[in-house]
């Protein structure tokens, strides 16, 4: 999606460890006009999908959940990082590791909130390592639904997230993929 | 707003220890209809402020904020509830205590987001005690930035929160607030 890879290229920020920020506009700061463009562009990539939910997981895949859902007129659930006291009742839960954070934590969704019905799209910010991505996948899973595929923000190409997720035939659509990055020069290149 | 009030009395659930469960809709699934209709009303009534961003903090009252902003075509930030590795640069941090999580911990905005020309308008889901939305009112006195009122979903009118904010003579505006509930009976009663 050009309209993100010139917003990655102009406002992302290169920094040593293989960290690209983009908190100006994706995940600290968000361009809720940005994720407008973003949320039409994944309905019209799962446009023959029959999506009754999205799936993310806190934090910074709420936004951009929440708005591409206005596209697909269905609710979002997003997957919590640890057990809170008002999150009673059943639930699935599964571990995972984030590459930001650089710990495992448990992720939960309440049970009553994903049935064998369901067809959902998991939508997040960033596939990296994949972790969290395969953690969610493991969730529908677990509740006999239906993955109709995955939707990113922006995927690291050079990382293994997406290859391990696409070689279980689950479809993956990434609007913008970054084949490599320089924290020296500040050079981004994406994935045609 | 009777749209969420009625909502609140359909599907919300009253817990002991004054929880109100409203995971089904507003803060694990989320509609995100009901969340456009609320961003609607926080626009009719800050219609007259000259907002500049929204802030907001993680994790539930990013997607309410978000839906919000589209309607004052305005920046989205969200505090974090914890250092990352990715968040580096100078920071505003505050205190806060959790409700829900029954503990303490800091909240974090990147200075860069905040400045002193912003006109902030506060989104969270719940005010209750309002240690969140206190902190989140001290990072933008910190930035000298101007905090032009604050917009809750729901607000638990016999807690402190509301009170507190609106002695310091910050405009608060709830679109629900409970006067009280009963755990046993499962009434809500609503402050008219």
């Amino acid at each position: 999606m050009k309209l993100l890879e010139d917003r990655i290229r102009k406002d992302g920020v290169v920094k040593p460890g293989n960290i690209l920020k983009v908190d100006s506009f994706l995940n600290h700061q968000m361009d809720v006009e940005l994720f407008n463009k973003m949320g039409e562009e994944f309905k019209r990539l799962y446009a023959d999908a029959p999506i009754t939910k999205i799936l993310t997981i806190e934090a910074s895949g709420i936004g951009i959940a929440c708005i591409a859902a206005q596209h697909f007129h269905v609710p979002v659930v997003f997957a919590k990082k640890s057990q809170s006291v008002n999150l009673d009742g059943e639930m699935y839960t599964a571990k995972i590791e984030s590459f930001t954070h650089k710990r495992t934590y448990d992720v939960i969704v309440a049970k009553k909130f994903i049935s064998p019905d369901d067809h959902i799209l998991i939508i997040d910010d960033f596939l990296a390592n994949g972790c969290a991505c395969l953690g969610l996948i493991d969730i529908i899973r677990s509740a006999g639904a239906t993955v109709e595929g995955v939707g990113i923000a922006v995927e690291k190409g050079f990382q293994k997230g997406g290859e391990l997720i696409r070689k279980q035939g689950i479809r993956v659509e990434s609007l913008a993929i970054i084949e490599r990055m320089d924290d020296v020069t500040g050079e981004i290149t994406f994935r045609s």
